[in-house]
């Protein structure tokens, strides 16, 4: 296994796109990639795509990857689609890790892209539904609000995490999202506003919940050999962690055995703790879902994130900034997406090019993504570790 | 890049299964590959699952691999899910043999499943004419059968290639399929039969034609270090490559730069030239196409495909058996099960066990897929080398 470096990254802002295709989407946000890195479309020896619900979406069920690539000259190369639910962007750009670090090629272009917004929410409230165990899960109505609602209940009851505590979740992630022109929402919401939006799924108002948008995010990776001839400045992987799991529905559903373990796994691989983390973007696909990763996950004692909210300690000038990015709840979560552009959020900050919203001497950073069916052992879970 | 061997594999008959879901079609593949590899469930390290139309035909759109190995007891270990049209399966096997050979795992599943047969045929169509780019080849109504046709007639003005010489690799697909108990069709049929048959495209009738139907396949790939805990006869991965490219359709209809630049990738990787293959499995999806493929993949020489088939130098106990196993025409074509399937049938002759159908003193065979957009340079070409 060889060293393998992020040279580039770039994302489409995350959006509603009715009128652009999700190819399109996707070479915008490719060429963003390429350009970052300095690299010319014919030095792509390798391509992964990551993508959930095009089949359902939009006809195109097959192929993605070599659609979005063909136009940027991209052909003739390896070219693979990936799925795994809301890790499917971060399970492509592990498969272009491995294919690298395997010495097999020397750089690879990874894309995520997702189109989710339909005139009819129904299409894509079904096509999400199929991250379900359809013939099980979808019998029994348990769909992702609900789960999160009883997470967000239990762990109150347990914990005596407040209303006001999860609401501010959405609070700093919509704050963080204003100063990233990528996110998809930017304009802040009070605590208030949080309370008093369209309920969901009792505690979970909608200001709870991440958004349906569309959007592409890119990532070039570079073996360590290479990486030099086009960046002065690579991130280098650290640990690129697939595990899958249960979200423990049956057991306690206050923590997640999915991705400690996946956690522990990366720590190890990376050969670092979670206090040596400088910024994490996790899935915060519900306020409380950022509870439960960053218990789950080791960056906070379990059950303490509550406390943690109250004193600030995951904004940006905080001891672990915690979705910098606007994170799932304001950047927005088109599915297959998401985990490529926490990966470009993380390089960016590791840079130093995060804009207003970059954390200060950021030299390690954190991605979660974690997706897929509700009950049984069927969830992905991914953890990317970058480094300086 | 570590050796890496396959030391189990299974597969369901492919027939059509209206009452059985795909999950337990790929579970009835993993259970007949995790028992002739000899090893228990626990011991897999990483799965890769191959599906391409899953979404449209059943509304499981994502980790269907979970879903699939989680009642096995496969839990906890990276599992990703791997989309290439037509080369589903075979991609899925490819990354399977790039993460053990990268050195990270030493024993992956991979499994691939399709589901296409339905009581609606139209969804069908529709699900698999999203190998196409759909918003540009869907509106021109440029489908499989039209494109292949069209080549069929080609090659016949161009080489002089014969409609009975055509209708002979049915047949000879058909006689082969008799043979494997695993066949979807294992019935013979004569040259009049194909030529009478119903008109699907001129001149290909729907015996020229592979057939709509379901099924599942499996194989258990061992890094060389741990093979021989578990098996006497490993089969050794001599070359896995995929490549992206046209099928030439504004160019040569004739013929397939695609399979010509994955051919000569494989041989150089194996270290082997085409004359040193004892068997192969190449994708008919009709007849021409075997013809196409095998004269792309340097097997046979431009042109002479249709005198091979009239000099029987391609049946079973010919100079060159192609499709031993019934091939797509008569075992059938489920989709993301056929790669991983062809695999399935070299390994058997290469360890003597192929039974009625045994090519003799089988030593080296390839398998071969294409699948994708008929335009542009979108379509996914994979070919195995796999050795004794």
């Amino acid at each position: 296994m060889r060293e393998v470096g992020v040279i580039g990254v770039g994302m489409t802002k995350f959006s509603k796109y009715l009128g652009t295709s999700l190819k399109d989407l996707g070479r915008v946000a490719c060429l963003a990639a390429l350009k970052d890195a300095g690299i010319s479309p014919k030095d792509i020896q390798v391509g992964y795509c990551g993508n959930a619900v095009s089949g359902v979406m939009t006809g195109q069920t097959m192929v993605l990857g070599q659609l979005i690539m063909r136009d940027l000259g991209i052909v003739g190369i390896p070219i693979t689609n990936i799925e795994n639910a809301c890790s499917s962007g971060s399970s492509a750009f592990r498969e272009g890790w491995i294919a690298v670090a395997a010495g097999l090629y020397d750089v690879a272009l990874v894309v995520g892209a997702e189109k989710l917004y339909a005139s009819d929410t129904g299409k894509t409230v079904q096509a999400l539904a199929g991250a379900s165990d359809v013939e099980v899960e979808g019998g029994l109505g348990l769909i992702m609000p609900g789960v999160w609602a009883m997470r967000a209940k239990k762990h109150m009851e347990k914990y005596g995490t407040t209303i006001d505590q999860l609401a501010k979740v959405s609070v700093k992630n919509h704050k963080n999202g204003c100063f990233n022109p990528n996110s998809q929402y930017q304009k802040e919401c009070t605590l208030e506003e949080v309370h008093k939006a369209r309920m969901i799924c009792d505690p979970l108002t909608v200001l709870h919940c991440s958004p349906i948008g569309d959007g592409a995010a890119a990532a070039v990776l570079c073996s360590k050999e290479k990486a030099y001839q086009y960046t002065t400045k690579p991130i280098w992987v650290a640990a690129s962690i697939l595990t899958t799991g249960t979200y423990d529905i049956l057991r306690d559903i206050t923590s997640n055995e999915l991705e400690r373990r996946a956690a522990k796994e990366a720590y190890e691989f990376a050969g670092i703790g979670p206090e040596d983390i400088s910024l994490a973007e996790v899935h915060d696909c519900f306020t409380i879902a950022e509870f439960l990763r960053c218990e789950s996950l080791g960056l906070c004692p379990e059950g303490e994130y509550g406390r943690w909210v109250d004193e600030g300690l995951t904004e940006i000038g905080g001891k672990l900034p915690v979705n910098p990015s606007g994170g799932l709840l304001a950047k927005g979560h088109p599915v297959g997406a998401t985990g490529v552009a926490q990966v470009a959020e993380v390089v960016w900050h590791l840079r130093g090019e995060a804009g207003k919203r970059q954390v200060r001497n950021a030299k390690i950073g954190l991605t979660h993504c974690s997706g897929g069916a509700i009950m049984g052992d069927t969830a992905a879970c991914t953890v990317q570790i970058l480094k300086k």
